[in-house]
C-alpha cells in the first residue's frame, strides 16, 4: 500500500510517498507561494502517485479540534493568502482519500516516537529549535492537545540579566522562541547561526535557554524523554551544555531518568516529519477513519 | 455506601466520610507529627466509621507511577519521618479496602472538575497558591502524569527586573513557587500575606507572576479553563489583575475562551480536596479496582 505525506512549511512544502512502515520512497519540494499555486503542485504530485491516505503536518497555528469551526484551517499566520485557509478541506475535496491533520512539529514528534529517539518509551516531548520553536507532546501514544494544539515553544522563561537582547517573537518579545530560535541568535550576534560555531559564549547562553525549556517541560509533562531537533541543534556541542544546565536548574527536585538518556538529539533528522505523516496515514487506514487529528 | 477521604498535608491531615455524590458527612483534623502517631489517629477514625473505599490526596512529592518502586511512597520531603514512607502501603495494610492514591492538588482538581468550577468542561488546569504552588491537570477526565506526577508549580518564569527578592524555593530559588507562594509574599514584604490586603503594588506584582503561570499552562496544555485556589487567592482583587496581565502577556497569539470564563476562582473552597477524594474512592468501587492512581 502506498501512503502520502505532506510537510507544509512556511518556505516550502515537502511531499512524499512511502509505505506502511514509514519508509519514504520518493519526495519532492514545492515552494510555498499562494495556496492555489502551491497546492496545485501538491495535488498534481499525488495524482501522479496515487496513495491510499495522506498525513499532513502543517505550519500554523492551525485548528485541530474537530469541535471547532476552524478545524482544518491555517488560522492566523502572517503568510499572505494562507490566513483562514481551509487546508484540510482543500486536500480532502481534491484528493478524496483519508487525511490525518496535525502540526508540523507533531508529525516529526510522531516519527521520532515510532522509529527514532522515542521508540522505546510511552511519553515523549519533542521540540524543534529552528526558525521558530515548536513542541509536540505524545502522551500514551496520542498527541496531547486541548482546546487546540500546544504552543509550548512560546512559554515564558527567565531572561538572563546579562543578556540585553530584547527577543524576536512578534507576540511576546522574549518568550522561549523570542530568545532562543535561530533568528534570535542571528539578530543577537549579527551573523548566521552556523557561523557562530566557534564562539563558546553563544552556545553557553543558548544552552541555558534550551535547558529552561527542558526543565519546564519536565515539570509540566513528566515525560520519559525529551528529544530536540531543528536547524540550531546541528551545533552538537549544545547537548552536553544543555544537560549540565538542566541538571543544575532542576535542582534535584524531581526524579528524572539519567540525563544522557533523557535529553537526546533527534534521530531521523530531516525524515522525521515525512515518516510521521506516513505512519499517521497508515493508522487512519488501519482504523477505518476518513479524517484524523 | 460510605466512602472515606484523606487530605494529607504537611501541617494537618483532614479525614472525612461521605457518600457517592461527593457529599461530606463528617470530618476531623489530625496534626501531622510522625507517621506512626498521625496514622494511628487516621486508622482509628476509619475503624469507628467504616467505609467501602478511600481516596487519598497527599503532600509530596509522592510516587504515583505503579511501575516504579516508589509507588505509594512519600519520597523526598524534608518533613522528618515521612521521607520514603510507604503511605499507601500502610493504609492498605491497616484498613484493607480499595484506595485511590494521588497528590493533594490532584484531589482538589478532581473535586472542582466534577462538582465545582470545572463541572462543564473536558480539560482543566487547577492550581493552588498557598504555602506552596501546586498544579493538577485533568485531561479528558484523567490526571495527566508521566514518569511521575506533575510539578508545574515550580516552572521557571520571568523574574521582574524591578523585583529584587531572591525567591524562597529551596530547590530553584525564583521558580514560580519561589516568587509567588504565600511565604514568598511574606518574606518579600515582611508581613503576613493577609495583612498586605491594602497594598495594591503587592497584588499587582503577585498577579503578574500568577498570570505568567496561566500563560505557560495555556501554551503547554491548551485547557478549557484554569481554576485557581489556595490561601493567597482569598485576595479576590487578584482575579481582575491576573486576567488583565494574562491577556497582555499572551499577546493574542492563541485563541482562548473568554478570559472571565477561562480564569476562575475555586468554587468548592476548603471542601474541594475531600470531595475529590470521595469521588475517586467511588470510582474505584464502580470499576472494581483495589488500588488506583
Ligand atoms: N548548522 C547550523 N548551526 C546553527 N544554526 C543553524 C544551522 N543550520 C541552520 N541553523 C538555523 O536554524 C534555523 C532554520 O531551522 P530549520 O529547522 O532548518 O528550519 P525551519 O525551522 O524553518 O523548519 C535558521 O535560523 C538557521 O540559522
Ligand atoms: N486572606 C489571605 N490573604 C492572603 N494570603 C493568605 C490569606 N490566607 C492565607 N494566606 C496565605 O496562604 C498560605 C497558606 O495557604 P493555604 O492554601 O491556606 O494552605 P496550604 O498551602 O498550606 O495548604 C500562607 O502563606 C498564608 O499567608
Ligand atoms: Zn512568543
Ligand atoms: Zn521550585
Amino acid at each position: 500500500m502506498q501512503l502520502g505525506a505532506i510537510e507544509a512549511g512556511g518556505t516550502k512544502f515537502v511531499c512524499g510517498i512511502g509505505d506502511e512502515t514509514g519508509q519514504i520512497i520518493e519526495q519532492i519540494r514545492i515552494p510555498t507561494t499562494t495556496p492555489t499555486e502551491t497546492l496545485a503542485g501538491v495535488t498534481a504530485f499525488f495524482k501522479q502517485h496515487p496513495v491510499a491516505a495522506i498525513g499532513i503536518g502543517s505550519f500554523g497555528p492551525i485548528g485541530v479540534n474537530a469541535k471547532h469551526r476552524d478545524f482544518g484551517y491555517i488560522t492566523n499566520t502572517p503568510k499572505a493568502g494562507w490566513e483562514n485557509f481551509n487546508f484540510l478541506g482543500y486536500i480532502r475535496t481534491h484528493l478524496n482519500i483519508p487525511v490525518y491533520w496535525t502540526t508540523d512539529v507533531n508529525v516529526a514528534a510522531y516519527g521520532e516516537y515510532q522509529l527514532g529517539a522515542g521508540k522505546d518509551i510511552d511519553n515523549l516531548v519533542y521540540f524543534t529549535v529552528g526558525t521558530g520553536i515548536g513542541a509536540g507532546v505524545i502522551y500514551q501514544g496520542k498527541f496531547l492537545r486541548g482546546f487546540n494544539h500546544l504552543e509550548a515553544g512560546h512559554i515564558l522563561i527567565k531572561h538572563l540579566p546579562t543578556d540585553h537582547f530584547a527577543g524576536v517573537c512578534p507576540y511576546h518579545a522574549d518568550c522561549l522562541e523570542g530568545l532562543a530560535s535561530g533568528p534570535a541568535l542571528e539578530q543577537r550576534f549579527n551573523a548566521p547561526a552556523a557561523e557562530l560555531a566557534n564562539r563558546p559564549e553563544v552556545w553557553q547562553l543558548e544552552a541555558t535557554y534550551i535547558a529552561q525549556a527542558c526543565v519546564n517541560y519536565t515539570l509540566s509533562y513528566s515525560p520519559d524523554r525529551i528529544v530536540i531537533g531543528g536547524g540550531v541543534m546541528h551545533q552538537e556541542q549544545l547537548f552536553p551544555l544543555i544537560r549540565e544546565a538542566f541538571t543544575n536548574l532542576l535542582g534535584h527536585y524531581t526524579e528524572t531518568p539519567d540525563v544522557m538518556n533523557y535529553i537526546q538529539r533527534i534521530k531521523l533528522n530531516d525524515d522525521a516529519g515525512l515518516t510521521g505523516c506516513l505512519l499517521l496515514a497508515n493508522e487512519l487506514i488501519a482504523t477505518g477513519q476518513t479524517v484524523g487529528s
